[in-house]
């Protein structure tokens, strides 16, 4: 019994009790509405996290053709490719096609239809193919009112090795939303632009296979999914500070830790060095400007209790400092050299990102390895 | 031959060119100071580029242990660990140490060498043990007027198993610093005070055999360095747009790039996007503020030419926005669906670490591969 006291810091850490009440949560509330959970895949990219929440041969979502392989070798057969495919990327997608997985890609303009259509080498069953629609102007997409929808809808199902198989959209402009009032307004917003652009598309006579949206946010929200096909959501596996300062979650449900140890208790600068820099937490400071400012991370200690008002406020490569926001606070009253240390993560699919591997805990003993894929 | 515009995308690009251009520099200058050149491996992670700057058998830095192992398997004998060891790591160091490799650990407090000296095993040759100096209060380190320092240096040499080597300093607040004057000073005060703190154990009859400083920027000032054994450097292979916005060098120096290519050209929104998202940029925003900020990087057309004013300025996963700093240049002007640019890194050690490899180029015809080592 490996204690995570024992194991070589930094180290990514799931905590698996959080990690499935938080599975739970979001696959029974999804299962209430009715439509297909299709989560995505790309905060853990591992196949033995997967299993939790979306077995082989269930809907899943990816971020790149490196996951879809992944996924597509452990059994996955119907996987959304949620990037605006560029033919370099074709010779990714045949042999997966053609051993039989639905991988369905994604565009949002004529000249990326154009530019596949003509790389495309002759297949024996057409290719499905997604519209990504903008409900929130955040990111990619056609608006819904936009007349380029149904002409490029069309022009997919007329194109020869394609069939146009629906509408994707991301209502990522939710995670600016801070209380349940805003985030059901914008998981409104984006479930009614989404069956506008349908719709618009029906009238055409154009029909939609698939029908899907989603952020973790706005999965969760109260409302009719009437018309959507699938509901998709991402970092709801672990959670983290995004996601607890905007209120879908507690600091302490979040999942995914990384575990460090204390080289330095500065009593004169009133600060704690650790061993997890940008390296092991990521870069990300998205909590930067919110209501509570999380730094590189909140601090717990090694039973997972949130240590208020500690957070790592800098960090180097392999260095990490921790300070107090009031600036003074004598550190060696709650800290010693080689004390292990609980990182939440400010974003888990940027931590996550850093490791090839989680060390799956139960009350801090390591029961399991997952592994990760990453790359392209 | 394979071009870069037929690699996928995203993918981590370093132009052997501008590389060894940037590593001759860098080793002429640390050659006429009569120093040696310590590099540190942290920014490329690979035997196959340190070949060209550190070959085998010339004395290194590493940033974690894992490279120090990588290293050591190709023939690296001197290795620096320039993080506190906290003692969960010993294990790693153990089989290093038997080898033959002279690894030089590294800590800054008595506390850290009660606990080293508690758990080292019995060893047939002692360890060699450096104390780091704070030169700028930027990080880690004893000052060197500390007391504690002579008292530290002495418990070394009188614990069981282990042998003081010597000291180290980072001058890491010279990324602070804008000009040369200010550079050539704070490089200045780097060398003294570590001079001062090597002065101050030989005045109490402790010599170091290992007098070593640097930073990128401080290891290329102009001044003496008498006195000083080794000067480290680490991301001066490559650059980046912070080396850049200091002013150590142009941005057409900069040698690794992500190439990347363009999925969305939005007339109306007057933006780009591209599929280079944060996992290849790396979430650094470290030129935010700076005279020039660089966003998420910089943009180059395929040839390597610095489109004026364009930057990625958003980035999500796998989706990166591309603006122009006056907001409204029509970017159909230069970019078009497909086209392939490269991405001058805002902070190269950040970006190469979203990586497992690098496609090494000359006029953008990939010659080489080389591998990087990651994790801990």
């Amino acid at each position: 019994m490996t204690q995570i006291t024992e194991l070589v810091t930094p180290v990514c850490v799931i905590d698996r009790y959080r990690f499935i009440n938080n599975v739970e949560r979001v696959k029974k509330h999804i299962a209430s509405t009715g439509a297909t959970f299709r989560p995505h895949v790309k905060t853990l990219k591992s196949v033995e996290a997967a299993a939790y929440y979306a077995p082989p041969g269930t809907p899943i979502t990816v971020s790149t053709l490196a996951e879809a392989a992944h996924f597509a070798g452990a059994g996955y057969t119907d996987i959304l490719y949620a990037v605006t495919l560029t033919p370099n990327k074709l010779p990714a997608v045949y042999p997966l096609h053609e051993n039989g997985v639905m991988l369905t890609v994604m565009i949002d303009s004529q000249a990326a239809l154009d530019s596949l259509a003509s790389s495309l080498e002759p297949l024996e069953k057409p290719l499905p193919v997604a519209i990504e629609v903008d409900v929130d102007g955040a990111r990619a997409g056609l608006t819904p009112d936009d007349p380029e929808l149904i002409l490029l809808a069309k022009a997919i199902n007329a194109s020869a090795g394609l069939y146009f198989r629906g509408l994707v959209t991301h209502g990522g402009a939710s995670y600016g939303c801070f209380d349940d009032a805003s985030r059901q307004a914008m998981a409104q917003q984006e479930n009614d632009a989404l069956l506008a652009a349908k719709d618009t598309l029906a009238n055409e006579g154009v029909l939609c296979d698939l029908v899907s949206l989603g952020s973790t946010p706005t999965a969760l929200a109260d409302i009719s999914r009437d018309g959507i096909s699938d509901i998709r959501a991402g970092v709801f596996t672990t959670f983290d500070c995004v996601m607890a300062n905007i209120g879908i979650c507690e600091p302490n449900d979040i999942a995914l830790k990384v575990a460090t140890r204390v080289i330095k208790v500065d009593t004169q600068k009133k600060r704690v060095l650790i061993d997890a820099g940008w390296m092991a937490l990521s870069r990300d400071t998205g909590t930067q400007g919110q209501w509570r400012d999380c730094g590189y991370g909140l601090v717990c200690d090694i039973d997972g209790n949130l240590l208020d008002g500690w957070t790592v406020s800098a960090t180097s490569q392999e260095h990490g400092t921790i300070t107090h926001a009031s600036g003074d606070v004598d550190p060696s009253r709650l800290f010693a050299f080689g004390d292990t240390l609980q990182i939440l993560p400010v974003h888990a699919c940027a931590t996550a990102a850093q490791f090839s591997h989680y060390e799956v805990c139960e009350d801090n003993v390591v029961c399991e390895r997952w592994h990760r894929i990453n790359g392209w």
